[in-house]
């Protein structure tokens, strides 16, 4: 199933896209968070689905779609974690993932703004494989890991690099900002994508192709990772884990390319769909 | 007031603390989190209490406190913000603040047990004077600052040394393991500690004082770090900032010294009250 959410921000309802279409399911009475995933709602969300197939309704073509899951606990993020990426960054190759947070208040939906923050000059993109995890995960075996899985997300993982990498301490203070995590346009349920060790994926500014990469460049699996992150701090149904990006990032470049309003960016995986979004200046 | 929580892990029931009783305020119909806080929840409890207080019933003594607010969005820490602290890590002398965050999965109550992680050898302590922010803070001005503030509660950041210093990348790895943010005995509102500039914290293990700080020794005051913070992430209601520990920490002793099953770590802060917690091996 592709899972989607629509609606005003914060108020999202949710809907399921088939054959490109989306309705609405708002009257399955729940929202995509962690007691959905935690109470086996993709099955019991697929049954709704087969007994209502005649009655759904399908969703307004000018509704905004939010992210495919509601806040999550948190947004764990694999830094450098393909090798052409680490290389163009100057970073060494790290020899066990790399791990940070975005904080949860940036996830907008997947065709809403990026607002630069407040004296921003360098805000970056970097599209993302995420991993939506569907049960408590402590300790998990790489080998049982896939059994933590809910599903994938397409993520532009926005980075602001002077907050990121100039301006003392850890890199979250550059991953965070409001409107910094663009997710989705849909969550695909893990029995969709059986094989997702050779996914490819994209990013494109203004229509010129910046990110061309593939999960079979991951430095750790998606499997490792589970079984990693989960040693350090337990995984909640609902929580995300975003695996990193491939090369192309405006840092890389010679001089650095940075977001500046009006640019539109757009990005994809296969599998995933593809998201859409146009940089605005800051306006609060 | 202070604001207390009751009951099992994940099942907590709301209530206050007056004159060093507990009562139960499970009937307000509400617990202590985002929508609570954003809604004036501490001035319509207050209001709450003095209309019902003849009838307030007195909670067990034998029952568990938890933390005592429900899980936040998100608990952003401080790093190396005591000049003292800073000195016995052998760290430069932050020029602006370190942020990093605690996974909110470790959140326990005040009197629960610290589990060491699996194969950890280097778990420390931490004392910290925790900020609750009360309303969404986007850009504020440190002058107005206090205005988002719900109240103050008292922190143990335990942290483990290798999994924060030694395992690549940023500090989110060694402070979010399950346990790793033992939390209370209670949230303090605002208007009972109008001045927090001069509050003493203290830490202690197996009764041997280890930490013994002032916040009047904070590098950046919570005023700056609410406005410095906020500028690169929104905070909502029941979110938590850690101020920081001052020092004496395990990991600035020559040999350090680190937490060991059966340990009895014991800490407090004037007007946040004391908590203690026991060391025990990892179980799972």
């Amino acid at each position: 199933m592709k899972l989607i959410r629509y609606g005003n921000l914060g108020q999202e309802k949710i809907g399921v896209q088939i054959d490109a279409k989306n309705y609405d399911l708002s009257s399955f009475g729940e929202d995509y968070n962690e007691v959905f995933f935690e109470t086996d709602g993709v099955e019991r969300l697929r049954k709704f689905i087969e007994e209502n197939k005649s009655e759904l309704k399908e969703i307004s073509a000018d509704s905004r779609i939010g992210a495919p899951i509601a806040r999550p606990s948190k947004i764990v993020c694999i830094g450098l974690n393909y090798l052409d990426h680490a290389n163009e960054t100057g970073a060494a190759i790290p020899k066990e993932p790399i791990i940070f947070f975005k904080s949860t208040t940036s996830v907008v939906g997947p065709f809403d703004n990026i607002m630069l923050p407040k004296d921003s000059e360098k805000t970056d993109w970097e599209v993302e494989f995420g991993v939506v995890i569907g049960k408590t995960a402590r300790y998990v075996e790489e080998a049982k890991a896939t059994e933590y899985v809910a599903g994938y997300v397409l993520i532009n993982d926005v980075s602001e690099r002077e907050f990121q990498l100039e301006r003392g301490g850890t890199w979250d203070k550059g991953k965070g900002c409001d409107t910094f995590a663009p997710m989705g346009p849909y969550l695909v349920t893990k029995d969709e994508m059986p094989d997702i060790s050779n996914v490819g994926l994209w990013l494109s500014v203004n229509g010129e192709m910046y990110q061309n990469g593939n999960t079979k460049n991951l430095i750790f699996s998606v499997p490792e990772l589970i079984a990693y992150v989960s040693k350090f701090m337990t995984l909640l149904p609902g929580d995300v884990i975003s695996t990193g990006t491939p090369a192309g990032v405006g840092l890389g470049f010679k001089p650095p390319i940075y977001l500046k309003a009006g640019d539109v960016v757009e990005l994809g995986a296969e599998g995933l769909g593809v998201s859409k979004q146009t940089v605005v200046s800051f306006n609060l």
